[in-house]
């Protein structure tokens, strides 16, 4: 079976002038370090699941990506996060939404799966659950970067003066994912996110939402997705992409190419990670830019943010 | 187009000895007057989506359904309701889970839906939303009656002894659910309910997941499902009827039986209603019985419980 795996960072217009060289470079390398995590869990023959859960972790620990440290502010100035996974091979999943205090929801999401029940805990529960479990947890304020806290000003100043909707994708969402299919031929899929700057209290998008944000069966596929959270749930994408899959016939590049043109239609910046039954990866987008990255079967590692891939040395 | 209404009131043993012939007789009356509020929407040329709000509205306020007034009680002896709403026209829908304090939930998800965004708002932002949006709030207390009191008690107790699993449905599950189609050929599903009896605080179940429990699209099928949510996530049951009707040409019959038949592989006890895009209904559940009702072309309410179905009059 062909080992698989491909990660994504979030999509959106990315503008180059946004970041400087230096900091460009720092988050492609932190998509290579998570690359290498989940690669090292694959190549020892280890779990889709794990590998997906030690990516998004390194994403959720840079400041870089729009979860964990590094996580969009909401309307009051606090970080609500989301994550969820899904084990391809059992349907098994996870998912915490409005957490507050858990370093890596990422784990929490996997903790819960393996806990079984139930599959969805939302706010100061999941927190609980997370100390009870003995997964890490920190102050909010371990999530607050600077970047983020000028993100949110900015959509502050945007909202009195009548221009949030001109924000670029880079102040507002953001949100981390892997999807993985391992030697035994099981895919598994993880997500992780803040949501956006200047979100309403209590919001919860795609990224918990098993069939939206995250969604992985064998034979099927393994999807983590990224862009307006909204639509992702009414048109269920990663559930979508599965069923042209498996009831209409579609590849899995026909399938994603299906689903992102239905979202282009209607206006809606997204991307997506997601790989197929064989172990093939696509990562289409349909915004200017998408931090993302994936390792072919040799072990080289390949990231990019826009047009340009990047060989980023082996796995 | 053929007009279609029908509705749930969750799935399960049902042991008869449970209630009182009057009690039994209540209940049934309970649905047939969820019918008639839905039916004078649609019968008057309205839509699908309000049709099914109203017929849900009946049902919370009636304390023999585990929704709104007759809610669930959770493990520390409160009420955390969710619901969700779409609308199968325009894929548009809304949610609200860990609700406390909103006395008709589907309502404040509907509200939401017509907001445009958020789609789905978690925990006490849910009730400021709802008392922002002038939906009626009352105090938790509100939902508690003596029935669901005396579950609690006997979750607890069995809890302690080691037979949480040999309760029957009725001790711990149910739901409310509609699924209509209205004259210009429009479909919607709607979905409340209280959770289970003890369930843990914030967990958060299948109804307010759009795709889920909840699932509606003009040209495939409207979905309302009851039974163990955990399940209904992973098996994305609402959305996975849709696309074997949309993607492998099943009727609605044929799709939702074996989504059924994968559940009860699984011993997932488990029921649903569904409106295909012609107008025709169907009703399938795989335990002992389910609080059930629907119109006939002609006008007739039709109430079940178990096996018997029953003529409650003209709608």
């Amino acid at each position: 079976m062909t080992l698989a795996l491909a990660i994504h960072g979030g999509c959106g217009t990315l503008p180059k002038a946004e970041m400087t060289e230096a900091e460009w470079a720092q988050a492609r390398s932190d998509l290579a370090s998570a690359l290498r995590a989940g690669w090292a869990i694959l190549s020892k023959g280890g779990a889709a699941v794990d590998a997906v859960e030690a990516a998004v972790r390194v994403m959720e620990d840079s400041p870089h990506f729009n979860a964990g440290h590094g996580a969009a502010f909401n309307t009051e100035g606090e970080h609500e996060l989301d994550a969820s996974i899904m084990d391809g091979a059992t349907l098994a999943a996870g998912a915490i939404c409005g957490a507050k205090r858990i370093r890596n929801p990422i784990t929490a999401a996997k903790a819960l799966m393996l806990r079984g029940d139930p599959l969805l805990l939302a706010g100061p529960a999941a927190d609980d659950f997370a100390e009870h479990e003995g997964v890490d947890t920190v102050a909010n304020e371990h999530f607050s970067t600077e970047r983020r806290r000028k993100n949110l000003a900015s959509m502050k100043l945007r909202e009195i003066v009548g221009t949030a909707a001109e924000a670029s994708e880079a102040e507002k969402h953001g949100t981390v994912g892997a999807v993985a299919c391992d030697a035994q031929g099981h895919l598994a899929a993880a997500t992780s996110t803040g949501g956006y700057t200047n979100k309403p209290v209590g919001r919860v998008g795609d990224s918990p939402i098993i069939g939206a944000g995250t969604y992985a069966r064998d034979g099927r596929c393994a999807v983590s997705g990224t862009g307006k959270g909204e639509y992702f749930i009414r048109y269920c994408v990663g559930h979508e992409i599965a069923s042209l899959i498996a009831y209409k016939g579609l590849s899995l590049k026909a399938a994603t190419d299906a689903v992102l043109a239905e979202l282009s239609e209607h206006k809606v910046g997204a991307g997506l990670v997601a790989v197929g039954a064989d172990g093939s990866i696509v990562a289409p987008y349909n915004t200017e830019g998408m931090y993302r990255g994936w390792v072919t079967e040799d072990g080289l590692i390949h990231v990019a943010t826009h047009d340009h891939v990047e060989l980023a040395g082996q796995a």
